[in-house]
C-alpha cells in the first residue's frame, strides 16, 4: 500500500470562515475533498497558492468537489490571529470555506498540521470520496495539473 | 443533438513538424486529441495559447492524450510561411506535432479553419475518443479548466 | 503655485523597522525622499507597490535617495499590528526602512496619512531635496516612470 | 577613456517602418537616443524587450527622446524578412519607428550590429545628446534602470 492511499486523519479546526456550520472530513465521506493549508503570511502563499484554490473553489462549484482553507499557523502566530485571517479573508475577497487549525497544546505546530505531516505552506491535499488521501503536495502546483486531479477524483465511484 | 457533441471532421495538413509520420482524426479514433490553432503572429497565442498546449503537450505524455498544434493562417500569409513557423518552432522551442493547415483553393481561410467553422486564433478543439467534438473555445483558457476538460476526456469509455 | 509644489509635512512615526535610528523629512533635508505608503492587508501594495518600492530602495542605494515604506494603518486596526508588520517585514525579505505612521487620536486615519491627504494605499510620494512634494501618486504606478522620476529628483540641485 | 564613452557609429537601415523620413544619428544629434535592437522571432524580445521599447517610447513622447527599434536579423533570415516584420509591427501594434538593419554583404550579421559590436537580442544602447554611447546592455533590462538611464541622458547639457 503506497503512502498516497492512506486514509486522511480528521481535521481540527477552532474557527470557521465562510461557512454556515463546520465542516468534518467524516461529514464530508463521499464527496473529494481539496484542502490548502495555508499562513497569510506566506508570500508564496498570497501569490499563488491560496488564488489557485479560490479559482478552484469557484470552477468546481457545481460539482461534489469540497474546497477547504486551512489556516495552518506554525509560526509568527501573534501576528496571524483569527482576526487578521478575517481581516485577510475581507481584503482579497476569499468565499471557500475557511478553518483555523487547531493550535493545540504542544509546541508551534497544529494539530492538523501534524496529524498530516505537511512540511509547510502552501500544502494541497486531495481526498477521494473514499476518505484516502490521492495527492499530497508541498510547493507550488501547476493549475493544469490540479485541474485534471480534481476531474479524476470527481468521476471516480464513491 | 448540441453543437458540442457533432463528429469532428477531419483535419487537412499540408506539411508537419515534430512528427515522423502524419496524423488524421481517423487515426487517431479511440484516442482524445487536443487541436491548438494558432497563429504565429497572433499576441494572444504566444503569449498564452501556445505555450499553454506545449504545456499540455508534456504533462499528459504518458496518457492517450494527443496534442496537435495547427497553424491557421487566415491573414498576413505572406509572413507566415513554413520556412517562418519552422523558425518560431525552433526559437520558442515546441515540441509538439505541429501542422500546417491546408491552405486551399478559396479565400484566405485554410480547409481545416472553415471545417470546423473556428472564428479565429488560438482557438482550442477538444475531441473525444468517439470523434465527437467535446469543446470548441475561442480566446483565452484557463490551464485549471482545460486540464480537467482532458481528464474528463481521457477517463470517457472509448 | 501648484499643489506639486508645497513643502511636504513632517512625518509621524510611531516605531521602525530596518533602522537604527529614526527618520525625518526635516533631517533629510537635502535629499530627495520616496514615501512608499502601504498597509500590510492591501493586495495592491503587498502584488505590486511594496516590491516597487523595495527595488527602488535597492536601485538607488548608491545615490542621495531615501525610500521610506510607512504603514499607514487606516482599517482593520486589530489586525495590522506592529508585531504583524514584523513577521510581514521578515517574510517579505524587505530591507528598506520602515516607520510605522502615529495612529493619533482621532478617528481611523493615522497622523502623517492624514497630513499628506493621502486617499488610500498604495501611495508613492516623491519629496525633492528642498522638502517640495514633486509628486503624489494613488495606486499602482509604473516603474519605467518612477525610474525617471527618482532620477530627476536626484539631479536637481539641492 | 571608458568604453561607455566611445562615439556612437552610424547606423544602416534598408527599410523604415513608423516614420515618414529615414532617421540617422547624425541627424538626430543633441537629442538622446534608444536603440532597441531586436529580432521579430527572439522569444526576449517579443514578450519584454520590444514593449519595454514602445513603452519608453510612449512615455517619453512629449520629450526630446528618440526611440528607434531596430531588425538586427542575424538567423532565420528566410523567415523574418521585411513583409514578415511589417505583418509584426502591425499584429503587435508598434508605433516606434523601426527600421530593418542593413543585411550587408559579409556573413549572417547586419551593418548596424556589427559595428556596435551587439551580442545578440535583445540589445539596448542608449545614445547621449553629444553623440556618445551611454549604455549598451544585453539581455532583459529592468523599467525602473531604464526609466532612470533615460532622464539622466534627458537632463545632460547638449
Amino acid at each position: 500500500m503506497s503512502a498516497e492511499s492512506m486514509p486522511a486523519p480528521e481535521i481540527a479546526v477552532s474557527k470557521w470562515f465562510n461557512t454556515d456550520a463546520p465542516l468534518t472530513l467524516a461529514g464530508l465521506r463521499g464527496r473529494p475533498v481539496l484542502i490548502h493549508a495555508f499562513q497569510m503570511l506566506c508570500p508564496g502563499c498570497v501569490a499563488h497558492g491560496t488564488p489557485q484554490a479560490e479559482k478552484a473553489h469557484r470552477l468546481f462549484e457545481k460539482t461534489d468537489l469540497q474546497v477547504i482553507g486551512l489556516h495552518t499557523v506554525f509560526e509568527h502566530h501573534a501576528a496571524m490571529t483569527p482576526v487578521a485571517l478575517e481581516a485577510f479573508i475581507h481584503e482579497y475577497r476569499l468565499t471557500m470555506p475557511i478553518g483555523v487549525d487547531d493550535a493545540g497544546q504542544e509546541g508551534p505546530i497544529p494539530v492538523t498540521m501534524a496529524r498530516f505531516a505537511m512540511r509547510g505552506t502552501p500544502t494541497s491535499i486531495l481526498i477521494g470520496r473514499d476518505g484516502n488521501v490521492l495527492h499530497h503536495g508541498f510547493g507550488q502546483e501547476e493549475d493544469m495539473a490540479l485541474g485534471a486531479r480534481i476531474m479524476q477524483a470527481l468521476i471516480a465511484a464513491p
